[in-house]
């Protein structure tokens, strides 16, 4: 006979967890995300329910994006630019977004080590990359949490990815400000970045710009501002910024922060703010859409081996993949 | 009392099309590809049933993509190197994958007098692009244009683009062998083409190598054979290819055009000729489900007026996204 299993610590409510979260407990936060980040079905119901419930909280928080390939210091950056932050009286949420993270492998921000200081700190609520196999997944497991944080009293929230794959464009599309941190080389400084990311960038920051490395830095950032003065402006007039600063030793940190606060400020003035809030939740809307039905036809279970048949007939050239594709999406229609 | 229409040429059956483009009939061709360009639901099964049927014939064909910015010469390129391989007894089809054309403003092959001698030539077939406002009805349409023209018995088929957005993707992905056509520039050779296109062409050749040209070319051909090799090679080892020629003079065509048989000749060998074409067709199928399953989605009568009132709530924060696709997914499966 199975041995009935129990929960050790059943799952509070929804209401219960949302008033945890509006109070600011973070344990009350960290179960509710658990639920956004989990794929089981009453799970999923469960977190639909606190997001919504949520989503009229906190309008005021400020979404920040960090990118930049591994080593060039976005963890002493985070927590340098945190400590900072609630210094000044904020309470900062630290999300990441690394589509290649696993619970085994652990995440960008899985080490929290790196972030001593932060991760001690009452004001600070920091979270590792929710474990997913497609982008998508993490990226609307990323997307709820931001707004549990906001509810939770979270004023700025920083969100790091690493440069693989589509995941900026996937942090673009979540933030109101997207920072690429860089480190100096020798001459061609915009070679190696992918042209799509410079684009998508509203500041380039050179990082280690200490000892010895000032002066390379200094002139790393000059190149950058020549090559931005290449690109088109962006829509809300904004030209991207190039700067330098050093994490570890705390300098230039504020004058990155400054210029995030000006953009804030013009970009609110002027509208545009929240017309690219609106915007990327319209996106969001789309994205969604096409990723569930897209989950709900290629994991029903009538179609899948279907699916398999008509591959292997399309391989071999005996079937049209149109024609194919016709049949199939007939089939997924006449079985519900 | 309204009149009633007869069409004019009454459209033949399908069977009769399908004898008449396997005798090699231009006139049932074209009539068949009107069908498979047509966005009428009759037309379609129709159409359906026709590729069905050639696809069994005919698998012999190279299906080459050639792009380059406007102005490169692909038109005069085309004609010479078409006008090359009907004399070496072949029979060509050139078609074109241009996503922005319509029928009223012509496509870049719409204006056939560009090709003076080729659209006389009764072994050349030209087709212009298909006009359609999505890139995924516009790439079905032409690939299953080739199907056509391959078992009407054109032994080699050629796809004209320009670099316009997603379209080299999609051509890339229905040809053997992808060819970029280039100028002779000042300098930094490989700046201003799109990195993602020097990653998917298996040769650049620089045109207008001619008069006082000549050195220019070849020193632009040089450099981009260089930065070729900093590329990772193919997966099939092939190690992307950089000449020159003239297509006004007609020199180096045919050295291009031997290339391109080493090329095919060499993958034919070690079996990944196959691979690839098999691999397109899977990538095919699964691209023709999404297209499909958002048209049937976003095209439907029921659903359509819904998703505006979601859009609104989705962007005054009202609803997040991801519950507002699924309350929308809901209703699409249950109307069925």
């Amino acid at each position: 006979m199975p041995k009935i299993q129990r929960e050790k610590h059943p799952m509070p409510a929804v209401d219960v967890l949302v008033e945890g979260i509006i109070k600011g407990d973070t344990s009350a936060l960290g179960r509710a995300i658990t639920l956004v980040e989990s794929n089981r079905k009453d799970h999923l119901e469960k977190a639909n329910a606190i997001v919504q419930k949520c989503l009229s909280r906190s309008r005021d928080a400020i979404r920040i994006g960090i990118t930049g390939v591994p080593g060039v210091g976005k963890s002493t950056f985070i927590e340098t630019l945190g400590t900072l932050l609630i210094a000044e009286g904020n309470r900062v949420a630290v999300l990441a977004v690394d589509p290649t993270s696993t619970q085994s492998k652990g995440s960008i921000l899985g080490d929290k080590t790196r972030m001593e200081e932060l991760v001690k700190n009452p004001n600070a609520f920091i979270r590792p990359s929710p474990s997913g196999e497609t982008l998508g997944g993490v990226a609307r497991k990323t997307r709820e949490t931001i707004i549990l944080c906001e509810a939770a009293g979270y004023s700025i929230v920083l969100i790091e990815t690493v440069g693989v794959g589509q995941s900026e464009t996937a942090v673009h599309g979540m933030v109101d400000f997207f920072l690429l941190l860089k480190l100096s080389g020798a001459g061609d400084e915009l070679q190696g970045i992918k042209r799509g990311i410079v684009e998508m960038a509203d500041a380039l920051v050179v990082n280690k710009a200490d000892g010895e490395n000032i002066k390379k830095a200094e002139a790393a950032a000059k190149a950058f501002k020549r090559a931005l003065h290449l690109y088109p402006p962006k829509e809300n007039g904004w030209i991207p910024k190039a700067l330098t600063c050093s994490a570890t030793e705390n300098t230039g940190i504020d004058t990155v922060w400054d210029m995030i606060l000006d953009y804030i400020e013009k970009n609110k003035a002027s509208g545009n703010f929240l017309e690219k809030r609106k915007r990327q939740n319209r996106n969001w809307l789309y994205e969604s859409i096409e990723e569930r039905l897209k989950s709900e036809f290629f994991q029903d279970e009538v179609i899948a081996p279907e699916i398999e048949k008509f591959v292997t007939e399309v391989m071999a050239d005996t079937i049209s993949p149109f024609h194919a594709a016709e049949q199939l999406i007939g089939m997924f229609k006449n079985k519900s």
